[in-house]
């Protein structure tokens, strides 16, 4: 399968921290060695580290490891192919346009029996995935119900992106990450946990590489960031696990929407 | 304005030697501060490393200077601001995904009077130039021209957009570079030449650094490799300059289509 990493917050932050214990899971504490991806959204400008080479020893990751871009959501994938060879063009996260803004995505897991379902035109796939497919599919359902332009509520699209997912999962595992730079949503079949950090700030340790940081250092007083991954990062802090079907949404490091809450 | 880079090789080639003599431009030898991208396509995915910082200095710059990425098609340019503010979002190359590829797009120049003739729905600008609208504007015209499926002879697209080209030129400087991963169209108003490297190979020099390389020690007899810039790159080498309204298209180094030839 693969990892998740994505991260919202209401300053921008640098992921570095993160990133680094994602990474050693691309091949030294985890088998993901098949490419990674990292999008960071600065305002509503975005851009995308890709390659197709293990995390642990690309020369890209390494950048990121060193480089503290600071955004206010990033979303991130290690891959481990099941569906779709080890390629450029099948390494998440994908991005498209809509409404004037950049749509990222990234899933782990995987889907059987989707073709037939996934009918695309308008948008659709460049590499040969699942999961490209069935954010394309995605896609070509919210212009279907909002046409070309967005929702007074911009919220009511990721209320029906979560009928969408809820559908997704009928065919295999499903755990998203969607965000058009200032919404972030994330989607649970069965591996998706998140923590959220804000004052008092304490130190924190990797699980897979021997860093501690201590965010009293990294902040101020009044941010807000939240964290979702695959599995916890960290193993001196408390991770929530989302339960399958669970879904939320993120703004500014901070839940506005989620299958637990009122809608 | 700005300055354009492109490359169309038959072989995975990479452009550390061009990107090093354009980067120089962004800081040092040209004023072009406002940011700076680069997208390289392998195979059908891409790949776009960005900066809203002068790539003279950007670390992501330095990273591609010294990171032989190889790509059979590369675009990339270096901006100084006239539409629209210093931003991610407004720093080229643009991408948009149309009929399972990616299409990347640069311009160098400035229009004036563009908004009653770039009505654009489904192809929106996330930034504020000129550029990206146009861009989005010919996509638009291309889909309701062909469809959601490409024509049987991709060439034909091409042909059309040189139209749509034409008609943008009469709103001011339009030097232009759009590629769908294997096909590379340059369009010129005022600045744009090229030069086509081949066997037998020689040594090249930069103007606006001191790198000489020699192309025998990187190259293979059948490599065919051509390098599109705003201006020449090095000086001791003989550079084509494009007359305004000339346009071509190249496929794997050699133009397969242009202004010039039989159409």
């Amino acid at each position: 399968m693969c990892e998740l990493l994505a991260m919202s917050a209401n300053v921008p932050t640098d992921i570095v921290f993160s990133f680094t214990g994602l990474a050693e899971r691309g091949g030294v504490t985890g088998p993901h060695v098949d490419g990674w991806g990292i999008t960071f959204y600065e305002g509503k400008g975005s851009r995308t580290f890709k390659d197709a080479q293990p995390s642990s020893q690309s020369l890209v990751a390494k950048l990121i490891k060193s480089y503290p871009i600071k955004s206010e959501v990033v979303i991130s994938h290690i891959r481990q192919a099941n569906r779709g060879c080890v390629a450029l063009e099948n390494t998440h996260p994908f991005t498209r346009e809509l409404w004037g803004r950049y749509w990222t995505y990234a899933h782990n897991g995987q889907l059987s029996d989707y073709h037939a379902k996934f009918n695309v035109a308008r948008h659709q796939p460049v590499g040969d995935t699942d999961s490209e497919l069935a954010f394309c599919w995605i896609l070509e359902k919210i212009v279907e119900r909002f046409g070309d332009t967005p929702p007074k509520n911009r919220l009511d699209v990721y209320r029906y992106v979560a009928t969408l997912a809820d559908e997704i999962r009928q065919l295999g595992v499903f755990n998203m990450l969607l965000s058009d730079g200032e919404y972030l949503m994330i989607y649970c079949t069965n591996n998706l946990c998140h923590i959220t950090r804000r004052a008092p700030f304490g130190k924190a340790k990797l699980i897979d590489t021997d860093v501690v940081i201590d965010f009293n250092q990294e902040t101020t007083a009044n941010d807000i960031v939240t964290v979702i991954a695959t599995r916890p990062l960290t193993d001196n802090e408390r991770w929530q696990i989302l339960q399958p079907g669970d879904w939320q949404v993120f703004c500014r490091g901070e839940i506005v929407l989620g299958s637990d809450i009122d809608n």
